[in-house]
């Protein structure tokens, strides 16, 4: 890894040509400069420059046509690279302390001489545009330890969206030489079973007496945890973390088995007091071995490589189906026949169906 | 409704122009006869006669295209009748006696001066074609009720088919006014989702002291339960079914609320002696009129509307993409380049839409 600590919006085009590190103040101001070429991205990324890969990034996340082709171009490159690396998701209602736990999280990770990459999608974000880093002043630790690489990313406003920029963000890290990636989210919305489609391992954070945080989680998602960590279990509120975390232990034991192998576990920690993070960190390694030795880890990496090319080919039909004039004009009138009980949702499929191969012919 | 008791194969062709029930014992040899009109379907089933609904389902299970487009044109000409019905998912494993639940639960939805129709979808018999009605011996007391209208239906080859049939034929038995609906699964496979998108209540039922019963139940299951019915206790089952309960009742408490405003419960019944079927029936009630009350229920059946407008839209996409030749001749192939890890899923993706798209041209 290279020693160069990532600076605060370093994800801006810099000049093509002279070297990265000098250029760093410039790319405070957003001007349109030359682009790095393909094999300057590669080089840059798989050398562990953090500049590169953050412009990198910038391109995959960049609607135009011209970058996605890029981008494409970028990714197929680095994907002989990629795949070594355990992939965490991690998910919590806001002011469960997320970016403190990363923050405590990350210097374990260091400690045990590993490097760690976090990928942040927040779907309230979509109107603020990347501006979510203000909120991530609690990982100012670990900004400036040199292996460390920290993307926050405006959620997309589509579903799909995000889920191929994240999945396509975690290759490029890879490819630069991250073996840990957290991909933190809200759990409010719909990503996290787009993210649970592209992890490992996942992780979720919940308070002391949980109740409250609980009401803003989507159902499904206690489900998907293999490690529940109950955060905030310091001063007065060790003991309620520990009834907690003990009640989750039951909870767990009366799901339905995973696949994996792994009896899904709860842990209490704090954040602040960085107490609780060792062990987290040994049961996720532990998780590591024990789904490689068993067989799991790769068998669910190539069941979600199979999932996410449905996926993509899922969002892409429904995207050439949606931008049909046609569909745009009729769509809306007849979901609302539909919705009123005029119309079966199966005939109104029909319809629409037969619009749309019309147009196609 | 009349009183016309339910026969075993009831469900095959009868000759046009006689009336019903001199026919159902000739109906027992298949044989190709006259198909009742558009009219004649109608009337029957408005008219709860349940050998004519059964026809008109095996219409809408048939691949036939001349039978779905009746089909389609019933469920059409039924859906203003439909909608009056409390649509109530069961799940449970094999073994944690759901037919004898269902028979026992049956009786007391009679007592309650309501009827019922049962809907059963078993993943598992996508070979057998029908004959799971073997299995619903344990439901022999229902069978004989003029009230009650049981269906086993064969699982598709795709969950859309399963999806698709399942929710027309609720609109079928809500015309022929049923006023409960169990729809009946095993808990093992995609199904629940989908049942789960088109029910007003989630039943799942256990045993006590679960544990190897869950180790087939599909993740994700256990949050849908708006009720988890502990059966089985009797005799020596009793303790245990108690303790059980409770430790539900427990780990329920710690999932997300739920967008209904109603609390999952944790019950014991034993099916088998009539105990507990009066507290779930009354529970179920109380869901109703909660949900009603607070303009949940409404909302959920328009969002549940719109959901499978969507994956009608989806599966039809789907579909119109996979019997494209040369996406038949490249998928296979390009999927295997993505789970090697050569190609990503979304240039897999990508490529694959440019395949169909020139086609299509």
């Amino acid at each position: 890894m290279e020693n160069n600590p990532p600076k605060k919006n370093s994800r801006l085009h810099i000049s093509k040509g002279k070297t990265v590190k000098s250029n760093i103040n410039k790319a405070f101001k957003p001007k349109q400069v030359e682009q790095l070429s393909l094999q300057e991205f590669i080089n840059g990324i798989r050398s562990s420059n953090r500049v590169v890969l953050s412009q990198a990034i910038t391109l995959i996340e960049s609607r135009q046509e011209k970058h996605q082709i890029l981008a494409q171009k970028i990714i197929e490159k680095c994907l002989p690279y990629s795949g070594n690396s355990l992939r965490i998701g991690l998910t919590g209602t806001p002011g469960v302390g997320k970016s403190t736990f990363i923050n405590g999280f990350g210097k374990v990770i260091l400690n045990n001489g590993e490097n760690l990459a976090v990928l942040a999608i927040d779907p309230s974000s979509q109107t603020t545009k990347g501006s979510i880093l203000g909120d991530k002043t609690r990982m100012e630790e670990l900004t400036i330890e040199p292996k460390v690489f920290i993307r926050p990313s405006p959620a997309n406003d589509s579903l799909g969206g995000v889920a191929r920029k994240t999945r396509e963000t975690i290759i490029l890290c890879e490819a630069a030489g991250y073996n840990n990636i957290i991909i933190e989210t809200v759990g409010v919305g719909q990503s996290e079973t787009a993210v649970h489609s592209m992890v490992d391992f996942f992780l979720l954070l919940l308070l002391p007496n949980s109740g409250d945080e609980l009401q803003g989680i989507k159902r499904g998602i206690m489900e998907m945890a293999d490690l529940i960590a109950i955060n905030k279990a310091d001063g007065e509120g060790i003991e309620a973390a520990k009834l907690t975390s003990k009640q989750y232990k039951n909870a767990l034991h009366l799901l339905p088995a995973k696949h994996s192998g792994w009896t899904a576990k709860a842990e209490i920690c704090s954040a602040l007091n960085n107490t609780g993070l060792d062990k987290i960190w040994s049961s996720i390694k532990n998780y590591h071995k024990t789904t490689i030795d068993n067989g799991f880890f790769a068998q669910n990496r190539k069941q979600q490589a199979k999932y996410w090319l449905e996926e993509s080919v899922s969002q892409q039909l429904k995207t050439l189906f949606f931008q049909n004039p046609e569909i745009k004009k009729e769509y809306t009138k007849i979901e609302k026949n539909v919705i009123e009980g005029d119309l079966s949702p199966f005939t109104a499929g029909k319809l629409l169906l037969e619009l749309f191969k019309k147009q196609t012919d």
